[in-house]
């Protein structure tokens, strides 16, 4: 079996290796690609993998390379973790729209729409290469945001599935309060990547009993301090739980004021990618550092095996939240949009599990986000200032034709060399 | 044929009046009855309705009771027109959202919610009373908010149509910038009450060739100035004209400013008020003074003759825009949402005709302000603080949970007496 | 020695019966006059303050009248706590400049514009009573806005002080905190009424050794978690400790945004006074009941007897925080702005104190908000909707050309009763 | 006469040398040294003027240099027209106020604030080089904030005026408007720099006829116009002239709102200079190009030349509105504070002419930015994350500490070059 890594040269890489090195037996990789074209830093990167492969006796082989046809070639899977503009993109993403009075975010808002235009044609090059190199391998996307992301890849007819790390997170913090094994907690987690409830939550299969009632009654403080919402909420939502980016909508101008009254993360991110790097490139180090963990990604790894164990045939979990065509799971959808949802994953890929009836006040939301994403991609593969505006206006926490315009302005602005058309 | 006005003691009542007597030969009303509870108020608006139709040749008999019952007792279409609480309870919705940054509006936000929360009850109460008088009468609701109140009214099985004027003012309007006689125009008109877009403006027949692009050409800068929105928007909605209440989306902040930068309208519309009574005691008034035009409204009485006579068989334009179930109309909402779109009506009641696909840019909000109808009904139906929360936070122009909360209080303090379950 | 309080039907009074009550041998009242315009209150309230004296064991008499002139026929001094308007003014003042967007507030901002403008001329109505049936007598100010209604009596030519509760609050926080006892405190306290800072706080006399630093050091964190603000805040205006009151000005849009998203303390303060009235008609009452407490006003009878006592001739600490004429204290005001300031009091008025050099952070902010009481005063002399406005254009919490004109017409519109010019 | 510029290099230079040829009479210059670093550009800058002097038939001589200590040796007097960081730098400070929703200006607010610690310690060392070559040379100084830094320049007992343009535009739209030649318009002018009002306008001397009310009742509207204010805030304010800068404060969320829904202005006045700089390198062009009106700072050379030839001693008008010490001109302020009045100038430097009462509208905010300026200074001077903070929570158009926390960090975070002690 062999795995290829597209953005391999991340310093969140080794979370990944410790991952596959620690669950070799559902993932039996024999090679495994990172590409990346930042060479020094793929060294650096790649140089600890080995290590750490050698540490666990991970027999693997771990290849390095930044010739991405090459680095594709005969493999099975191939794993997208890139950022297209680096973390200066990411730092511009989170900041213009404040000049507005917009969230800064790198997914939600108008900085999420700036990284689909910089993300999707450059996902979209990559996809083709890969198919031309392996009509066969699949594509399981990590790159935000997944969910137009995952689009773009299956309006395009590619072997896709997209992949976040949210309903991990709340399985083992589930888990973890229950006093039960990840593995027996099944979500009716419902919506849009980074959109999404957890609307029930049950013991030993995807039908077990829904212990969220429970759940919430006793440790609904600590949920909802997780989240930084009261916990009155989650009971006038009907007693769900909401991912934490819902915070962007339910209070989003508590954000605004947040984001405006604290400095910005970009140094620090920054400098954690540079303390992290020099540590890489110590010889002894043949494990994942510690500070990693507060680079954020908890739980991909563990994810990414048990996605790609599935969809390569091997055994383990089969239930999976994933990110596929709607066909109907939640039917106030269009059929071909992209959801988040549990589902049932083979080599032939995902099938969503059934769902119960939505409440209006999750699906009003969701029905209005999909048309932004809509209109998302279609800005991203057709481009022009009119369709970016439209996505903007579109997105429930713009909405406004005066912020729009700005947004607009600034988001072209910023972008400019990432944009074929701008 | 013997229609019956609820809330015929209107000061608009003369409007209405006038539009029958100019139409008589559409609608051959031989008897009218205006309820009201007002009495004082509905002789002073009865005695003048008497002179109109007396002025105009009109033979038909003009009734006024306080006696809701005996009122629709045999009429063959009620007309609804009702105002729970009066210009009070507008002037309170129009005023404490403003104090949580909220607009303040009599149908779209809060105040709508508060709005629809007094009104349901009553007019499911008086359509229970029409039915069991008549079973077979026609329901005409022009009670705001059209939209949830006539959805209340097709749930609990009544006769009803909803019927708003902001289809028949773009229908005059364009009629007069092309030229044309109105009755050529048609439109497709989408969307939900007070949240609609005119995607189509055709010549002759709901097939008719699409002359809004030309419209939009010529007469682009006017039609946007009068929505105070900016031309360029309407080009980038894709050359369609939305109704003036997306102003309450598409400028929210600015709405927000521009009404707590004003007087509030209260004292301008009771003075209003007051002149109007004073002028209708005067038994020299036969005709609907000049000032009745400034108290908004305009063509309804238009709307209302061609809307009675058609569902009660008589002939005239069988193309209405109106308020009626969506069934599938706009495939991307449940059959039971109630949407406003162009129909063909006849004694059976509207069947909306087929519209092409809908724009993500109007199907998202559509969608999402249906979800809020639907928490709404429920709210107005069941009762409860917890589901007026709901409502407030799905609604777009809400949608956080501290604004959601601190409404709820409001909306509560504000309505109370007229609240049964508060 | 008689004492008389208008507006002595306050539910407030039996806390300052009780301080009189306590401390008769600082001040010896042998005759205490209740004046209230409401009788059925005031014998309630009146009631009350007899069985306080009663079971005290305190010898005065205490009488209730509804007529003014004889009310103040003979007192050594005349305590001013009315509410013109009552709680339901309080209430408009609290809420109407939120639509706004500008805090709603009884002293500060727009709401304590508009309880200036219904105050100065009752105050000084009655202040002119009082000179004519004694014209020795003098008049302690506790009604609010406190700054502005002294500086109206004070121009006016009376004998008059201006009282509030913060710094003996502060006084007996600070003694609390370091162990001793309040009547060792001596604070350098300076701005203007609700608009102070304690820059230093001294042991044993006004000369004494400052202690602030050691108190911050130990205990800033107790004392910025009261005024709601973050310790590093008091350590970086220098080391001193703001008014609560300075949190509006310092937090403004986060108490905004409180105000906005809380219900309304109106049904809060009128639950809370009817279960008052109830309790004091009980004739088992003898006593202040502990829900007193939480009415606000602490300390305030201490303060009272204090000053009476000082006034009056009596002994008791000289040194007392007032309201009284700037006369060059701080050098950065006109001499007849009336600041708040520790001043030696005696039978020949307050004399304030020397202070250090001012901070320009706090002398700026002072300079502003006199300049706005100025205006405010005139606004409340001579009326007219133009030097409303200028006074609320001149306040540093509005400033804006259109929050101050809408902000007028909210205050004229809910206050026409009171404002005979509008 | 010797005149040297610092700055020489900008593309605002050739205004200058147009006012330095056409009022030759009045200012006889002999020699005119342009001061740069950038040497490209100052060769473009310095040809430009040599074809401008020679066309005028100016026969002073123009050397171009970087060399400091060499350009001011031997002058009469300094003019100071530098920008520390460029145009890059007056971007920034444009931008990341926005983020905390304060506005974003290059002399008000937290962007001033940003450009007054980079400008102070360049300025001061710049003088202090004058001195030692030649202790007797005035500074005129137009960098801004010309009020903070003509304060530092004084504190450091240097022989230097500030100057503005506000007045002298002022003077002459009067002039235009009333049919008069400007030097008969004497203006009461006072504030600080960029924080003015006209309070009166005298024909023929500093003593003559107040033709102000006169001028608003004819031409208030468009004064009010040009200023984006409403003609009625004029009336209320007294019958005043703000200076646009007021606008900022009067209409500072509107202010806000703009900024954040327009693009910024960094691409245009980039795209500006660059296109004003191939101009300059046209050896055929020998006049001021039409395009440099449109980059602000008219009339700036008229004011220079008057005031050059005042302090050196030669005729015209003696009376011109400059930055000076207050020295109990403006009585609520401290005397060191500097402010902006009509000055008599001649060769000992200028002497505030005495001014009426001043409104306490005006007085109040003026004091409150005098404390701004002074902690902006010590900030400036001293340097350290606290001053910096301080000096915008005492800024009227900041004065809350969330923002000035926040501001505080985006001001360190985007100059960090330029502080030394950052």
């Amino acid at each position: 079996m062999k795995l290829t890594v597209v953005g391999g040269g991340s310093t969140y890489t080794p979370e990944l290796i410790d991952g596959f090195a620690r669950l070799r037996d559902t993932l039996p990789i024999e090679e495994l690609v990172l590409v990346d074209p930042a060479a020094e830093r793929l060294e650096l990167v790649g140089g600890l993998a080995r290590r750490i492969f050698a540490r666990q006796g991970h027999g693997g082989r771990i290849v390095t390379t930044s010739d991405l046809d090459a680095g594709v070639e005969g493999a099975d899977a191939v794993l997208l973790q890139l950022r297209v503009g680096g973390q200066a993109a990411r730092q511009q993403d989170e900041t213009w729209p404040l000049e507005c009075g917009c969230i800064g975010q790198e997914t939600t808002g108008a900085g999420g729409l700036a990284k689909a235009l910089r993300t999707v044609p450059v996902v979209l090059d990559i996809a083709e290469r890969v198919r031309r190199a392996n009509p066969n391998a699949w594509i399981i996307d990590f790159t935000n945001p997944v969910g137009i992301v995952t689009r773009a890849l299956l309006q395009a007819g590619h072997k896709a599935v997209g992949l976040c790390n949210v309903a991990i997170g709340f399985q083992r913090k589930f888990a973890n309060l229950l006093g039960v094994t990840p593995s027996e907690i099944h979500l009716d987690h419902l919506g849009l990547n980074h959109l999404t409830w957890e609307t029930a939550v049950r013991l030993g299969g995807p039908e077990g009993e829904n212990v969220l009632p429970k759940l919430l009654g006793e440790h609904g403080d600590t949920i909802a301090a997780d989240l930084k919402l009261p916990p009155a909420l989650l009971d006038r939502l009907g007693g769900v739980v909401p991912s934490y980016y819902l915070r962007y909508y339910y209070a989003h101008d508590e954000v605004v004021r947040e984001l405006g009254t604290k400095p910005s993360r970009a140094a620090e991110v920054a400098a954690m990618e540079k303390q992290l790097l020099e540590m890489y490139g110590d010889p002894a180090l043949d494990e994942k550092p510690e500070l990693l963990a507060k680079r954020g990604g908890a739980y991909y790894s563990e994810a990414a095996v048990d996605l790609a164990a599935a969809l390569l045939g091997g055994g383990g979990n089969p239930y999976q939240v994933v990110n596929t065509y709607n066909g109907g799971t939640l039917p106030f959808l269009p059929d071909d949009a992209v959801i988040e949802v549990q589902a049932a994953v083979g080599a032939h890929g995902p099938v969503p599990m059934p769902l119960p009836d939505v409440d209006p006040l999750f699906a009003g939301l969701v029905a209005n986000v999909t048309a932004y994403e809509e209109l998302a991609l279609e800005a991203a593969l057709r481009g022009g200032r009119d369709r970016v505006f439209r996505a903007l206006l579109a997105h429930p926490l713009v909405g406004q034709y005066e912020y729009a315009d700005a947004l607009t302005d600034r988001l072209i602005a910023h972008n400019r060399e990432h944009l074929a058309w701008a």
